[in-house]
Formats: structure tokens, sequence, C-alpha cells
């Protein structure tokens, strides 16, 4: 950490800051400069109260040099984790589809969907049984019996079932039947659920909260993986900006960062990440391009009708073609789209 | 609503979304523009599925016209509903102020807080003991000893005790000590926390999540209301933005627009809100201006060594000065600061 | 335009208003809603003072209709428009790629780049002779040495020169030695320049600014193509928000919304989008998957030592190497990247 | 500034770093850390193209250590600066009011407007004669005539003139009419604008971009001061941010972080920074609260039929209404409202 004095700070003030790094058990480095005099902190910040000394006398700012998070950095881990359930897989070059619609709604609803989207080439299947919804006046979701409903639909495709945990009170239920636990946007920084799902022995795909910073996100990925669980799916979801042609900014450079960062494989939702349908193919195939592991994309049989995220969804014959589009990208960027067979282990 | 048609749509595709919209329970009139053709939708559009016609045929876009919140309404509750809480109050006139540490770290420095912001004319204390942290390696508070902390301080001094709540699981633990209980940024979207808030009979302090919308803001304090929780107040604590000079952007027109959409008192948080120390009394101040129904202020007796947001804490002086300026400008504006006797119960 | 009135809006000012828009030469249906009324307004609203309606009796909001843009629009002009200028063309299926350094810097350095991106695949070569820089004490530019530079290494290489102008005063000397005037993101809003632009001969590349909303950026092109120019490209370069992973955050989704919106090419820019150079290529071959109809790349011979921009700019290795990725990805969407002689006029 | 290396990073790399530190004219201070090696580089690094240094082998990141500008900065000249024109007057304690409408539409309007903001205690009229209008087929001004109409204003009244210029080559013209050159918030970085208003002899309103952070606002008054200019206002007027309820979020904590970081004064545009005639008065207020030096406000006869921004103009009896509320909170903060005659020279 470099501690930046203010341009009149006394000799005092400088001093007291040196030892205050150093009652932090970090090494002090004094450096004078033309302007200002900094204090560079070596050593281990992450589990001190460094920024409280921004509160220091003479202090301008505290800049951080170490990235906040340790377990999920590529640092410690070099190599690409791959995260791998059933016929799905995600990560190092294999790029898992994950497609489905917003809500569960009825058991013809989700078998249709499910046939469908296995047909195009997806490998699990996305669905919610417990809906968090912004209006307490929205459908909020089949709970348990719409995860019944997946777990149906698992056994007649070979699908991995995706489905979101809102609290952790419902770990233990969702996990009996998903495959892979979804942490929604909203629950990005739930730090109990977090734990929670960190201490299942089920996957996870953490959704980035639209605000958060990608150190951020980094940092929840953190919760779970040290409370023992590895399989954590990192999903960019699209950001809150000033834009109102999108619902969200899908940032796609996000992939490129968190491959450099992390480890752990990088999901993108068009679906979310736009909130138009008409946007979503195009964004696919790009997200594709660009090295995303995994895609997760809503579909729905009548996309006019459904309870929720109608507006966002594809049909069918949609969700085909891109698939197709994509299968044709990957390859490009010598990829490939993880297939039924293909990715199941040997 | 009002259903907003492509310019090359068809009479078929209207008709269409017509019968849409009357399968929705609404009535639909149709509006042939020079340009385009619009289809009002007229009747209560909350609890339909209106988002979804905008993947209708033919369908440009989808307008909602009726707010999305009811019970937080002003239209529904012209009168402004004051909250108040042993010798704290906020809202109609009131001006409340909660101050304190972030966290609870020791006796001393509680019932030192609560002594020193009780003096400069506080009415209630804050003081985390359930602590959300962004970093699974920073201080994660002291739990239910910390309750019982500030349970001792509201004893010695009289002090209503606003502590935050992280969990549904934890609202009973938390209701058996504090006297409001704080529902984090972070937390503003956890339905299943906001519904089990709802269901106690303690205060609620909901804050605005970094990215929330106002919309979305009101929504989660349905969730609450509709629960049988008429005790909430608003806390704007500043939204995420471009801007690096601050650690989030302390909009304070949120208070005047709130003021026009609902009988809720809005309290402003001028320490996350801005991110430094020296920047809090001038918002602080302005907040009061601006028409505030409260304030939440981060008070620590040695900034510098707080176990968290030390950047961002007033010491004990520099409190009871920002107090004394409050006072002054609350006056200004035909208003008051509620003081330990002044807003007792008759 | 929908006028909403208030909830408890009177008669007289639901007739009051009714005149208003009448005498805006609109005409005027009424609709009496459940919960408030809405007046519709039907007819040309761009031409008239239509926001002022809100500050009107009454009234909660005014909604606009219409898109606020004509020229620029796909119903008005329904074939995509190519802009051609020498071997370079962009639009209708033809991706072109313009690179070169951020700034002239010397002939060896202009002489040297211009090879080197031809050689790699471009047919138009960047750089900058003008230069907008946010500090008064940073690099300038060459100014018109610079241009003449270009001129040079336009008549060496045959590859069309795109170059900034940044003021209406240079545009008469900066289009006698360019072949495509750059409207940086700075001057989107620059309408002396906008006129001055459109008044002119040479075809322009109109950056978007970093907050504008995507109307903002067509209604700036509208400017340009009402002066009579229609060779425009619209360049999407990022936007601000609170991500500080990136310097600017680059939403693809906009070459998708441009698409459906506007006839004009839109170009992607990787260099500024990200402001980091390894990420440059990811996002350039993401572009090309999303359907972009050119890239401007920053290209520089030793990024190091660039007198601006050195940490977004590919060495000529890089950019070879991306352009080779960009082919395999337009040919897997079924575009081409333009070259040299394929794209030159019959 | 810091050169943060890579945790990896060579001894070579490291040593080249150095090397191009040096040849910069700054000392290098290398610090082994725990975990990465940090190069501290000391000097001015103001005038390098310090920046290029992240294309450098082996580094992860540069952290630059100064403020970017210099005449601006409050280290060279401690004590503030106070704008004075006429009757007007701005900085060191004394709050400047500008009020008038959006645009001068006609004699009749900008003569009732000017006696009307006269009369509720502004010392400057404010009034458009060359509009910068998002759309080409809105209202562009009166232009010179407008000009003209403002100066037969300031004649009758003495109010000192505000008006905007929108272009390098109108400077002449508006300086010949205005006492005070207002950069409108689109044009805060056209470079040859800023140089030409810094040549000039008028006082200069730069108002801060949307998207601008603060140390490019800075940035852009440098480049005015460093032309010769010293009576320079910064005029805060709104952000582009994700909140759709106001048009442009004003955050008043710019306030208290520019009187820390400039001598310059600062004014807040409670019109511009909302949207809404509505949350004026109450933003006017708190800024004063906050500390702001002045305040411009748009003022209208008849807001529903403006020309421009009848959605955000206060009518007359509002605007003595909010003049009342603001001179009794500067009262409350120990400032006062610059009036006709008190402000002006001796």
């Amino acid at each position: 950490m470099i501690v930046v004095m203010e341009k009149d700070a006394t000799d005092e003030q400088i001093q007291h800051m040196v030892e205050r790094v150093q009652e932090m058990g970090l090494k002090a480095h004094v450096i004078q400069g033309t302007e200002r005099t900094v204090i560079a902190a070596v050593g281990d910040e992450r589990a001190t109260k460094a920024e409280a000394l921004e509160s220091g006398p003479g202090v301008s700012k505290v800049l951080p040099i170490l990235a906040p998070y340790k377990v999920a950095s590529r640092e410690l881990k070099p190599e690409p984790t791959q995260v791998q359930v059933g016929g799905f897989a995600a990560g190092a070059g294999v790029v898992g589809v994950i497609a489905g619609p917003c809500s569960v709604e009825s058991e013809e609803q989700i078998m249709a969907s499910a046939e469908a989207v296995k047909r195009a080439g997806a490998t699990a299947l996305r669905g919610g049984a417990f809906k968090p919804r912004t209006s307490p006046y929205s459908f909020q979701g089949m709970k348990e019996d719409g995860l019944k409903l997946l777990a149906q639909a698992r056994e007649a495709t070979g699908l991995a079932v995706v489905t979101e945990v809102m609290s952790s009170e419902e770990v233990d239920l969702v996990a009996r039947y998903a495959d892979v636990l979804q942490i929604g946007a909203r629950n990005m920084q739930n730090y109990r659920l977090l734990e929670a799902v960190g201490k299942c022995h089920r996957a996870v795909l953490l959704k980035r909260g639209p605000s958060a910073t990608v150190d951020e996100f980094l940092l929840a990925a953190e919760y779970i993986l040290n409370e023992g669980n590895p399989n954590v799916m990192l999903c960019e979801r699209g950001i809150r900006t000033f834009e109102n042609h999108t619902r969200f900014t899908l940032p796609l450079a996000t992939v490129t960062y968190l491959h450099k960062k992390t480890h752990l494989p990088v999901i993108i939702d068009p679906s979310h990440g736009t909130g138009h349908a008409y946007m979503v193919p195009d964004m696919a195939v790009a997200a594709v391009a660009a090295g995303a592991d995994g895609l997760i994309i809503e579909v729905h049989p009548d996309p006019e009708t459904a309870a929720s995220d109608g507006y966002q969804s594809l049909n069918f014959e949609q969700f085909a073609a891109t698939m197709q589009r994509c299968r044709r990208v990957a390859e490009a960027v010598d990829r490939r789209i993880c297939a039924m067979d293909a990715c199941a282990p040997a």
C-alpha cells in the first residue's frame, strides 16, 4: 500500500504514519518526492485496517497495491479451472451453454423447453423456482414444485439443472434437486448465502451484481471458495449505467480481464445483459468470440406470454439459430461448444 | 401502459396486441398516429405480465404509466409518516439524528461513543454487530456480544439502538436487542430478509442499494409494508457512478423526489454517501437544508484505528461541531432536530 | 407524445393541457384511466416545445413516442449505407479496418506504421495531427506537419487517411489532406463543428461521446446529414461507467441497436473502448462477431514510448495477429474484412 | 508515480522499467514487496508520457501520485479567488446568484425576467443567445439579436450578463456584449474554445461536462488559466448516472472537494442538476448550505411556453421564494448572498 501525504505534511505526521504502518506489521519505506512524501508499506495489506489510515493526520490518500482476493487469483493457481457437472462443462477451452425459461411455469412448459434447448445443443437447463422479483406483486415462482419439475426434466433429457437459491435457509432444499446453484445478481453480496453455498457440494454460478466492481465480484467468489467449494463459475450479466436503450450494459471486456486475474470460468448472460430478445444472438456470438467459457440464455416456448422476462427470451427457433452461429464462431476462435457426449467425463 | 407499435406494424399485429391487452383484463384504446400506432391499455397494470408484451409481433416498446408501488405511495396516504422509537423520531418536520461507530468494537468504545453522540444531540445510536464486509478477510463484527453492548449503551443513555440485520435467520436475535433494524444497501433486494423484517414489530431503516433506481427502492419498502410493518425509514446512502473523488455519489434530490412520491421519512447517510470524513459535515447540513427527515453519521473515538470505515468516521469533536451547524440550518428551514426530551411521546 | 396527468388533476387542468397540445398543431386524445388521465398527442412532436408541457398544471410527466432523429433513421432509408473512400469501405456486409498510431510523431513512425498496418490488412490509416488532450501539459500534436506526413503515407501505401479535426476553423485545412474527418468523442456535441463537416465533401467518422445516449449520438449525426453530407460513420468508443478495470466500458450491443435504428455504418474502437492493449484483440473479434461494420485500432511501432495512448496501442505483431483472428471470425459470421483491392470501386 | 510490476516480473524487466523512468528525468526507487516489486518514480510526472509505461514488459499498472493540474491548485494559491463583475461577486464567503431564462426569446421576455430576478435579489442575468441544442430541429437561439437584448437588460437593471459562447470564432462577438462568458457542459473539452476564452478579458463560467471527472474539470480550467485569464468560476451542473427520476444527478460533494483542491469559486446549477422545476428550490438551499459560492438558476415568465428548458425553469414567484430561503440558510452557515450594492467594489 502507498500512503500519499499532503504537500504540507509535517515530519511529525510522517513519523506518526510510519509508526502506524509498522504497528500493522508492515515495513515502511519513506520516499521524499519533489512535491510530497509517500510511504510505501510492504507486506500483506489484506488483513490490516489499511484504509483507516486515510484518517491519519497529514494523509492525502491511500493507494492499495495488492489485489484483495487470494484463492480466486490466477497468481495462486495459474491453470484454468473447468467446472464439470454431468454432461455440462465450462472452462479451459470448453464453452458450456445453459438455456431455458426464466421461471418454471408448468410441466408442459419446462419439458418442452428442456427438449428444445437440448436439441439445439445446450447441455444445461436453467429455470427459476424461487424467483427474486423487484415487485411483491409479480409472480414469485413455483418454489419446490418447480424444483421437482426441473429434476423431472433432467431425468428426461440428461441436462444439468441450474436454478437460483435466494436464501441460506433454502440451500439444502435447492441442492437436493439442482446440479448448479445460482446466486442471483441481487444476492452477490449476501454473505450468509455465499457462506452456505460454499459449504455445499454443488457447483455455483455466481452472478455479478449490476454495480459491483470486478474486485468486489472476485471477493464474493472468495467467500465461497474459502468455505471449501472450488466449483465456482463467474457470470457477467450486465452492469447498470446511464444507457437506456438496453436494460443493462453488457461489458464483454470482463471476460478478458477475469481470464487474466482468475482461474475461474466466465459465463456471459446476454439475456439480462441486454434486456431485449433481438439483441441476444449478436451478444451471444460476440461473447464466444471474446473467449467466454459459457453462455446462459433465456428461452421460452412463447415469450410473449412468459410469466417473467418475456421481453428478453428467445423462442425455440431463435435459440436454435443462435446456437448454430455460436458453433461457427467458436470454431473460428479455436474453442468448442460443449456437446452432450463430448463433454461427459470418460 | 402504452404499447408503441413499429412504424410498419400490420393491422393483424395491432389487432393481436389489442387482444393480448384485453386478455390481461385491461381496456385497449387504439390511437393512429401520423407515423405509428399506439395502444393505450387502461387498468391496473401492476398485476399483469405487461412487460412481456414487448416480445409481441410488431411491438416497438412498452411504456408503463402507473408507479409500480402502492402502499408506499403518497397518493394512497398523503400525510407524512413519522417513525418514533423511544426518544428518537423522524418525519413530519422532525429531523432525527442517528450516530455512532461503524462497528461495535469494545465496551469502552461503544459506551464512550454513545455518551459523546448523546451529548452532541443525537437521539439514536448506530453500531454494527453483524458486519457485511466486501472481503472475507475483514473484521466481521462482534455478533451477539456486540448486540449486548448496544443494549447496555441504550440503558446508560436512553438512545434508541439502530443495528444491521444481515439474514432472515438473524431477525429474531437482532430484534431482541435493537430498536431499529437496519437493512444494508447490499441487502436491499434480499427479499427473504425484507419479508422477515416486515413480520417483525421493530422499526426498519432500509438503505438504498447503490445501483437501485428509486422505484426499485420503493418496491423494496413495499415488501416490508406489505407484511404489515408500517415503520419504515428510507435511507439514501449514495449511488455508484463514475466519480472517483468520492466513494459513492450522494444525490440529495432523492429527498425531494421521495417526499413527492411517498409518505415515508427519508434519512441521509453522508458518511457512506461520500466516503471521506472531511466531506461529511457539509453534506449533513446540505441534507438538512434539502428537507431530510434524518441523518445517520459514523462517529468513532479514534477514526484512524477503527476496525471499519475509519476513513469516513468523524471524531467526537467533529460530530459535535456538525450538530451545531445542523441545528442552525434546521432552524433556517423551519424544521427542528429531534432532541432527547422534545421528541419523546407525551 | 403522451402527457400523463397527476392522479388528482382537475378537469380544468386536463382541458388546459388539451389546448396546449392543440396549439402545438397536434391532435389530442384524452384517455381516462382507472387511476389517472393521459393525453395522447398525435402528430410530429419533434418540432414542438413538447417537453415544456411538463411544467403545465397537473402534469405528472411527458413521454415522447417518436424517435427524435429523421434522416439518420432506418425507417426513412431501410437499406444500409456503405461509406467508401479509396480502397476503404465500411457497411453493407463489409468490415473496414482503420489502424495506426494515436498521434503522428515523425516521418519514420508514421511511414513504418502505415506499411505495417497495410501489410496486416488494414485499408485506412489513422493518426492524430491535432490532438485534443485532457491536460494542457500533454503533447498537442504536430498540426499541419502531421497532416503532410499522413498524406505522404497515403501516397506510399494507398491507405485512406483518417484524422481528427477539432474545430470548425480547421475543417478546410484538415480536409485538404484527409480522406475521412474524425470528430472526437469530446466534440460529439460541438454543433459548429458538426455543421462545418456537414458542409464538407469528406466522409466523417463521428465518435460517440462517453456519456451520450444513443439518441443523442444519432442527433449529432443528424446535424451532419442535415447539412448535406451523407457519408457518416458512427463510432462506438466506450462509455463512462463506474467500472475501473477498463478506462471506458465498451457496450457492443450498440452495434445491434444502431443496425436496427439507422442505416449508417457502425465502427468499433476497442482501443479507447478498453484502454488496455491486452484487451484489444478480444474486443476486436467480438465486435466483428457482433456485426460491426468496421474497426479503428491504435497501433504503434513501440507503444511503451508513444507520445500518447501507449497503454492501449498494439505493436505491429499484435496487430497482425488480431487481423488474422478477425478474418476468421468475419468468415464465420458471413461478413468480410475489406481488403485493398476487393473493396475498391469497379 | 508508482509503477507496480507483475508478481512474476523478471529482474531484467524491473531494470528496464527503472531505466525508462530515469530517461523521463525522474528518480527511481525500487521497493521489493513480499508479493511484488514496485518502482516509485520521484519528480514532476505531469510533463512525461508516464502512462505509456503501462505497456512496458512486466508492468501491472501505473498509479499517478500528483494532481495533474497546477495553476488551479490550492497548493499553489491557498487563498480563495473571488470573481467580481459589476455588482456580482462569487467566492471567498460571498454567494453570487445568476438567474434568468434558458434562452433569450424576445425583448419583453428578457426585460421582464431581468427585472424580476433583480427584484428577488439576483445580481447577474443569464440568457442564451447562441443555444447548443441536442436536436437540429430545436430552437437555436436569437444569436446577436439576443446578445443586444441582454445588453439592453443590463443597462436597465445593472445586472451582470452571463451568456454562452459555443465556438472560438464567436468569442469576440459574445465578449462585446457579455460580462461573463459561459462554456457549456458539452464544450468543457473543446480546447480551442477554452484557449480562446483564456485569451479574452471576460470572466468565465466553466460548466462541468456530465461525464467529466473532477480532475478533467480542473484541467479544463487549467487551459483557460494558462492563457492568462484568472477569472474562472467552476459550475457543477449534474452528472450522468443511471438515475432516471432526475435528468442529471447533482453531486453537491463536488463543492467540498473543489474547495479543498482549488481556489476557484464553485457555482451550482440546480436547474440542469435536477431537470425538474419542483426540485430546484431544495437543491438551491442545499447548495448554499454545502458552501457553494454561487447559484445559476433558470427563471422564465411562463415556463410552460418556454422555447427551451421549460420543465426545469422557475416562474417569478417561485424564484423569489427560493431566494428568501437561500438568504436564511446563507446566514445560518455564516455566508451572505451577494446583493446589488453590498458586493459592488468600493
